[in-house]
């Protein structure tokens, strides 16, 4: 294992999407390079893979501008200040899916793209679900759509579910799980 | 299934990091809202599930500077100009992971954060493999981690592992494979 880069400068901009920052680098082999990264706004992100049962997720389908069509995803958002991820998790669930967990647990990290982004998001799994709905700032209801983890291969094959981090939450889940006693 | 929503007007800001886009949307039940995207640069990226046999993946161990650490995840890079997704696909594996590989196909797109990107990558699954080293633009030799597809449980617990575009990649791998004949 190669210890870190020493960093020998880093200079951050500022622009209206965040904060860009250069770093001057030198890798143990003595190489030299500068890098760029973007450094995330903000007090995190939330991605919730609630559980209605031990073998069912509720994904939600949600405009998404990016790629300009529905997404199958999972609910997510961003924690608010003075919010734990465990109270962020509970609101985004309700505001997006219309239900509440009374069990939360934050499972892990997963970043963006770790390699030019400092960008990550807490995957917390709800179970013991009840419903309630908060008002959130959708532009409409979202549809819920329940989807059985022994029919993820199904899933992988529709192109409205592209989302990196959607699917990465579901191989942790259906890992995690298979290794429950 | 809602319809999309009506772009009425969009506003390219180009900037250092790329291109941002402020949508104008008017969704199916009237709501009007105001969207920002960021418009991917460049001819697309192409990331590599290489097989050297049919239940192992090739991971790489890479500095990330979003992160500082070095993160476990799987080959990857822009497609250059005039390349096709399978050529870009075999010089990245060549420069990342020293092989090459007789069969190469795309399996689908992953985007990166639809809701806010235009960000997607290919995923091309690599096999029938073969030494072949190119030198790419990295600034160390990158160490490359076999592993295998029945362990994945226990990948999915690394801190190290958390690129949400790798994760996905795998459970696609995993689910398409177990569906093949």
């Amino acid at each position: 294992m190669s210890s870190l880069p020493i960093i020998h400068a880093r200079e951050q901009i500022e622009n209206s999407n965040g904060t860009r920052e250069l770093l001057d680098l030198e890798f143990s082999n003595g190489e030299r390079r500068r890098y760029e990264r973007s450094i995330q706004k903000g007090h995190g992100a939330v991605m919730i893979a609630a559980m209605p049962d031990k073998d069912t997720v509720l994904l939600i389908k949600e405009y998404a501008a990016g790629t300009h069509r529905y997404e199958l995803c999972l609910p997510k958002g961003r924690i608010d200040a003075g919010e734990t991820v465990l109270q962020a998790a509970n609101r985004e669930l309700k505001e997006e899916a219309g239900f509440g967990a009374h069990s939360l647990r934050v499972l892990r990290s997963i970043t963006l793209a770790p390699t030019y982004m400092s960008h990550a998001i807490d995957l917390v799994l709800a179970e013991d679900l009840y419903p309630e709905r908060l008002a959130g700032d959708e532009p409409e209801l979202l549809e819920v759509i329940p989807w059985r983890l022994d029919r993820l291969h199904e899933l992988v094959l529709r192109e409205e579910f592209s989302e990196g981090r959607s699917m990465a939450a579901l191989l942790v889940i259906k890992e995690m799980l298979s290794a429950r006693p």
